[in-house]
């Protein structure tokens, strides 16, 4: 079998080859243009210039409706391709998997006349198991510009992944434009330093960090993913991780004083206050968000927020007593209510992260489980819809090895075997329940990661192998992924992607002398455990 | 006049508008295959999908013998896109322009429906001044990965920019594939840590950098240019700047003595010894650059090679008896001039820094004068073609403004204004003299620059206005320039280019406590003065 990854349901080799060359053309139906556009883009370092398209071609792309959605039938023979997709985007994912069947060279950006451009005669039958198959990127603690936003995209369609979790704003930064409130790029975009590696001692760069999206990138980003069959999810946080907005608008916290964007990694104390004019505030922060974002769920944060504020603070102990709320669990339930009224009333549902599994909201809310998966467990038996992406298996920030070499080694060693193991249904669920889970997702968290050189060493090849996990059978065996990946790393260095190694770091992928702070399975287990208390199940 | 940068010799407003919509269609003879792609490509953000080919399409491409290398002839009406090309580039050149005449969101990557897709009926004839339209890109001092690298010549292609001079080896890294000498990129990639800022005293921030272009890489860097009708043109550096090579290959330097990668700035006394087994490696290294680039040039460095090791070597001074030279110039010279048969033999011309006029080197040497005009004025009048790349006009590397703010603040400030008045012909030089002025190039010297988004910052605008430097005619009013400049900027939002604003560095653009080195014109006047004593004419 070709090294096709995500492994396909089906693939059943046959004799022969098909030929790219000057005789190769494309039909499609005029709804699939969109389709036909990216594979003579992809095609052009084999063809030299886009397929011609003919009412017959050689390459035919068609839509079944015999097909599921995202699902794919691919018959290659020496004579023609027939690519039928359940849908759009199941010839997309058919056109992205033709290339793989072609040497890796397609991966570069111009005509590589050297190759050999043909493709073994097969049949390909594919369909994801998961409708969401996401990767979170975090714009906040670092920023990427857009053009590499949008090469992250590209990578995520290369692994038929089709859910962009786009983190935007954070203690440490605020990165879309808001037209209603400029202060939050003007003054929220950008820090004075940033701390350099883990732990309360870290010292500082010195260096000022910033940058943020207009509205035009943003849709741009968001237009860029939907031809790829990628929806942009944004998050704005709240309650808490807001120290970037509270620097732009002081009036927003619990204090009313002038803070700083945040330059220290961690959770923070400064959070939200609970008036009336700061609810206001986001829903009209996300009345923007939800014009420029057509994603059916918008996230509002809602993870690791300290209650201790609100409850030293006398003025918020009136409010609470007001709105009748007993305690920090309750008045940030309340807060998520409100958002989740307003998105709801513009036809979206919210997406927040476990912690809003502390009190009630509505059912609509998409939970997106983190601290292991217990919030999967307890948000699916509770009838809420739920991504799994717990820490220990899909947190592309913590450290790939036991290998002292790790750069900023934090956490746990996640290797690509572990990434691999990623199994987003609860064993707990009944199946009635397991319908509940949507999917799953890896999440890229940026604090050590100051450039994209530095989000390719992370991110790859664990979301290689997360993205098999999302989409193949659940029957899954690494011995037999280990060579496929092999052949896969070969598309990367085409793309130009800075993979880690399976050695390990390479010399310049190392930080040595910064801190990182490693933990233990054992310790992480027990700290994670006992921050889901109160989340978990009796 | 709409805003085209580099300004047209002719542009005519005519009346009516041409609009881009579903029934627009695109013609050209095969031997266009190349500028169809391109326009197909370029127009998606206002098409959709690429334009249908037809075989007498609304936008007609054609190649004209009437017109010059280069020159193209675009005439635009309500009805039709006439678009005329001396050449395969002239037509390239003049989808660029049309390009200027759609609204700035052309320059994004996904649809952008909101916009009005008309273009204003008008006639444009356009032709460059100069065949030599450069910029130099230093890979060696920070490395760009090769993503960035195909956007830098996206931003190239944009300003009608024609040569990429690839300044591929320094002391502090090598940054080619040599199969036959893996080590040079084994161990000269990369360096253990980086000094910050400028001077003697200034610290190093103990971080590891490296990175290197496969041959693949190089391919596919080389054709991806080819495409948009840049030349790529190497630089390996000797025999000074090549700590990094003699820390992979000890034998090559005069004391043998294993070295590290160099991990400072400024010019670095360890240089090549003058073995006829050091000839030989890099007759070796330059036979697979010359595989590798179809350019008619091959730098082979030449600037800034200190003598001094060589004539404190007593084995080097028996070397220099028995080739009959009478000091280290001679022995440059000597050297120089093996590799330059070398490349001659091969059918290619050498390209070398203005310090190769400090002996005699073969008259198809190709002379880059970077310390002022000197050189430029030296080497034609011994008869060597010329690229002019005078330092205090168009070294991008050099601080943008007498500003405090500026970051790293380093050398005289060059000016948009200052780069503007860019004219690569002395005025010294007679008519015939001027022939041998092929052009100019500004140069990206990446001391400062450790990442793609400082690049954006030190290279726009000045690289905007270099651009049309090097196309317009002469006469030029930089009052006229200004207004075409803000228009262009929008452009460069669009591709999200981080250039400088007008008003300085944003606060995240910004080095506080980043020792420079400013220094004032009559400072640099008087240093690079002394320095080129022995190069200018009598």
């Amino acid at each position: 079998m070709p090294s096709l990854l995500p492994r396909p349901k089906t693939f059943l080799p046959r004799s022969g080859y098909f030929r790219l060359g000057p005789d190769t053309t494309v039909s499609a139906p005029e709804e699939l243009f969109n389709e036909v556009a990216w594979l003579q883009s992809a095609l052009r370092p084999a063809t030299g210039f886009p397929l011609p398209e003919r009412d017959a071609g050689t390459i035919r792309l068609t839509v079944s409706e015999e097909l599921g959605p995202e699902a794919f039938h691919l018959d290659i023979t020496p004579e023609r391709i027939e690519l039928a997709g359940g849908d759009a985007a199941g010839v997309f994912y058919g056109c992205v998997a033709l290339l793989q069947l072609l040497p890796a060279a397609v991966y570069r950006k111009s005509l590589v006349p050297e190759a050999d451009w043909s493709i073994a005669a097969c049949l390909v039958e594919d369909a994801p198991r998961f409708g969401w198959r996401g990767a979170m990127l975090d714009t906040a603690r670092h920023f990427q510009p857009k053009h590499d936003v949008l090469r992250f995209i590209d990578l995520m369609a290369m692994h038929r992944l089709n859910v962009l979790h786009f983190h935007l704003t954070e203690d440490q930064g605020w990165r879309i434009e808001i037209l209603r409130y400029p202060r939050l790029t003007e003054v929220g975009a950008w820090r004075r330093e940033t701390q350099l590696g883990a732990g309360e001692d870290a010292p500082s760069d010195g260096r000022p960090h910033g940058g943020f999206y207009t509205q035009d990138d943003i849709r741009e980003i968001v237009r860029y993913a939907q031809q790829r069959h990628i929806t942009v999810v944004p998050e704005i946080e709240s309650p808490g991780h807001v120290q970037a907005a509270l620097a732009a608008y002081p009036e927003l916290g619990v204090s009313g004083q002038q803070l700083p964007v945040f330059t220290r990694w961690g959770v923070n104390p400064n959070v939200l206050n609970v008036e009336d004019s700061t609810v206001e505030f986001f829903k009209n922060v996300l009345d923007e968000v939800i014009e420029l974002f057509p994603s059916p769920f918008i996230g509002i944060g809602g993870d690791e927020c300290p209650k201790e504020q609100w409850l030293a603070d006398p003025h918020t102990r009136e409010r609470m007593a007001e709105l009748g709320v007993e305690d920090g669990e309750g008045l940030q339930a309340w807060f998520i209510g409100r958002l989740a009224e307003h998105v709801t009333a513009r036809g979206r549902r919210i997406f927040g992260w476990d912690e809003i599994l502390e009190g009630e909201v509505p059912k609509t809310a998409l939970v997106a489980s983190w601290r292991g998966m217990t919030g999967a467990v307890t948000a699916a038996k509770r009838g809420h819809d739920v991504i799994s992406c717990p820490d220990d298996v899909v947190y592309l920030d913590y450290r790939q090895s036991e290998l002292a070499e790790e750069p900023i080694p934090v956490a746990i060693a996640v290797t690509v075997e572990d990434a691999y193991s990623f199994e987003p249904v609860p064993a707990e669920l009944t199946a009635q329940e397991a319908q509940h889970v949507l999917g799953g997702q890896a999440n890229i968290w940026t604090e050590y990661m100051d450039s994209p050189r530095t989000i390719d060493y992370f991110a790859f090849p664990r979301l290689s192998a997360i993205a098999e996990a999302l989409w193949s059978p659940v029957e899954r065996d690494f011995s037999e992924f280990e060579p496929r990946l092999a052949d896969h790393l070969a598309r990367l260095d085409a793309v130009g992607v800075e993979y880690r190694h399976a050695a390990g770091p390479l010399p310049w992928q190392q930080r040595p002398g910064i801190p990182g702070r490693p933990s233990s399975r054992a310790g992480r287990d027990a700290f994670i455990e006992q921050l889901v208390a109160n989340i978990a199940q009796p």
